[in-house]
């Protein structure tokens, strides 16, 4: 019996504040309909944390705590303190995973892991997108068809300037006429990094039951590894140099 | 002043003969438009290779005298002799460079090199096509803009049963609901592999002068380097082994 | 609770019946040290097959009942029929998961699953390896410190003629001047494959604590994911096609 | 006829200027060595720049006309002003190549780029180190034979905590008991990165014929592309959207 992994769903938690559409999609927020999923459905331990608590909720003791994090923010990057981001910086290279979903792939600190800008094309016509499954044999995309269909949503496109994904999972389609990486995986230090592209605070994306099941997977794929820790520095010869 | 590449393309060339609509819009073969553009306007040494010759015109001469192979087959590929595909792939090891084109996906050296099926989807409609650049660093798309359009082409959609590519450089989108990674570059021994999706023989695709231009930017990356050749089986210790 | 893991643990078993040495090291031959391991102490529902036996071990129903083939051979790699090397390619492809420990760098199955010759340097001379961990976020080096040390081993060197691993877990340091790619994950249609080098026969490498632990973390790896199965062909749109 | 690349070399430069054991080997800096041999013997059109010079003598001019920037550091890192280093950043994300040579591992720009603490070991020790071509179709390692050897060094050890490479092209054996990943491909947006191992103030590595052939190889191979310029930001279709 290995014990449930420990997520803390991060959410801006702005939108559902100031819009009555909003939060009747998302009546505990965008945090609270993925906490559900994972805590009801998925046996996780599961903690949320928002944009304006102390410290934005992510403490020192609240990351030590965690496995995964997972990242939701759109209007308010910048708000996000750096002394925060460094010590989330600092925790995913230790091991603790990352999930960014949709609009955090230009948070503080995405775009600090990835060393790119992680820009790109968008667009907000309800155009319908379909999420093809690159990679199938990635225990992320255990359990879907071949793709995921989302009627109306968001469109991102190419170029999305990251680093090309040490594995490539999906690969959305638009209907306007764009394609997108819309799911990378990433191995940064002793923590690993997806970046998910669906996601959005007016359509009830977060409602629908493939793609939870990919975030579902998804942090059962990022919990750490319980690795070796690499010694860094000056260090001696594990075998004597010199003639023989 | 660096010798000119010296380029070998190949291509089944029955299409042609049997149709006089192929025939009007390839007169000289498929294998002859890309060698036209090949040696008039990017300056190479090319020659060309058919099916129906003696060895498929793939004579140890031939190929010991070709930097960059480039193949299109469609409906034969059972009767290219196994033989020569041993040949063919044996020289790529050795440094030739690969360059597949199309229907190619599923030619025996293609699938050979590859390790899987190389299947797809598949679909003749004349549906349009974009393929988007996804590396814009690689020299392959030198030159190009943001996306390569083509009106009326066949749809390729994924699943693309191959191996993650090493540098994936475009991703194409289709009206009728399919992605594909339709440039995709692979390191094979002291050998270089394009994957090259467009080309049909029923649509002027090789008339397409950004379609000419990938081919030939990546002629020019395929090119063997004139590198180490590994020194393979039972060798003695550079470093003396043994209690110090 | 999920059902058990099956693994099938291939040998070609020949050593261990012709020398008093190598069966005094591996009394039930190496497949039965592995097998036990993982039956034992991870807890995994194991079988063994070798070259001898009818089909070599691996009927259709065998195939259809692993989902990981951990495969051993070294003297008699030609001896392993075309025939059933198809059959262990197709099931890969189809999802099993397939380890090739040491020498089965030049197993057929190894060879045809890579696309290149999969040849190296070696030399037997007992000497020091270290494998050190280079990727510390991936599951297969779950448990180990930051390297592991072999006091006496056969070497295998670079160049090793395999594609581009899509995750490097290990890289080898040796005491005679050589490194080596050790550990090597590939993506292959819905299949994984795990290539890592120790094992030899008259060593024993497979009583190694640390080389079983990788072992067992590796076979969790390479179980198949219930995953998507693609369909390749003819397909009809998702979205009509033409004028809008 | 191309024009010729453009480069800039980048040196720290206090070593040279406080060690009269390093001006001798290095009497025009390290950079002045490395500047020699690329505009003597490979025509490239060379300027170097050095921390002391206003603005590091890195004005957005010097940088605008730059097509490959190397970069030497070692005791000064946290000198270098981030004004200077989002200049740089910026500009390698533009297309401009950078190459990081050796204790440049930890600089600012290197780190920026990465998104991880890119520590590892090191130990001064007057070792041998050999560089093993991991990828021979690379054009970094032209003309090189199947190692580099230098035979008094300093280590630099795993584990290395960069991203996994793009192309992992060397891989470095030490006499002490050590591996490295000593030659690192990185694509980052419409820049190439190449971080190089071998250099060291006290060993005369810069006169080495083969290192320096690397770093022409690579100056050559990291040259910006002219490539698609990729649109940010909100976008209409390229395709109509809507019922059918």
């Amino acid at each position: 019996m290995t014990d449930p992994i420990r997520v803390t769903v991060w959410n801006e938690y702005r939108h559902e504040k100031k819009s009555p559409e909003i939060a009747a999609i998302y009546p505990k927020g965008i945090h609270g309909a993925i906490a559900d999923y994972l805590r009801d459905r998925r046996g996780m331990k599961v903690r949320t944390a928002t944009l304006d608590e102390p410290d934005h909720g992510l403490t020192e003791a609240v990351l030590a705590d965690t496995d995964v994090l997972i990242w939701w923010g759109h209007t308010a990057h910048e708000e996000v303190k750096d002394e925060i981001v460094e010590r989330v910086h600092k925790r995913v290279l230790d091991g603790m995973g990352l999930m960014a979903l949709h609009s955090a792939h230009v948070s503080k600190i995405f775009r600090k892991l990835m060393g790119t800008t992680c820009e790109l094309k968008w667009r907000e016509a309800g155009e319908k997108e379909r999420l093809w499954v690159i990679e199938p044999s990635h225990p992320i995309v255990k359990g879907l068809g071949e793709y995921i269909e989302l009627e109306h949503t968001e469109m991102y496109g190419e170029r999305f300037d990251v680093p090309p994904p040490d594995v490539l999972v999906f690969v959305s389609w638009f209907e306007g006429g764009e394609v997108f990486r819309s799911g990378c995986v990433y191995y940064r230090s002793r923590g690993k990094v997806f970046y998910f592209r669906p996601g959005h605070e007016t359509y009830p994306i977060y409602h629908n039951p493939q793609v939870l099941q990919v975030i579902g997977n998804a942090a059962e794929w990022l919990a750490p590894v319980e690795c070796p820790k690499p010694i860094y520095g000056n260090v001696q010869p594990l075998q004597k140099i010199g003639e023989k």
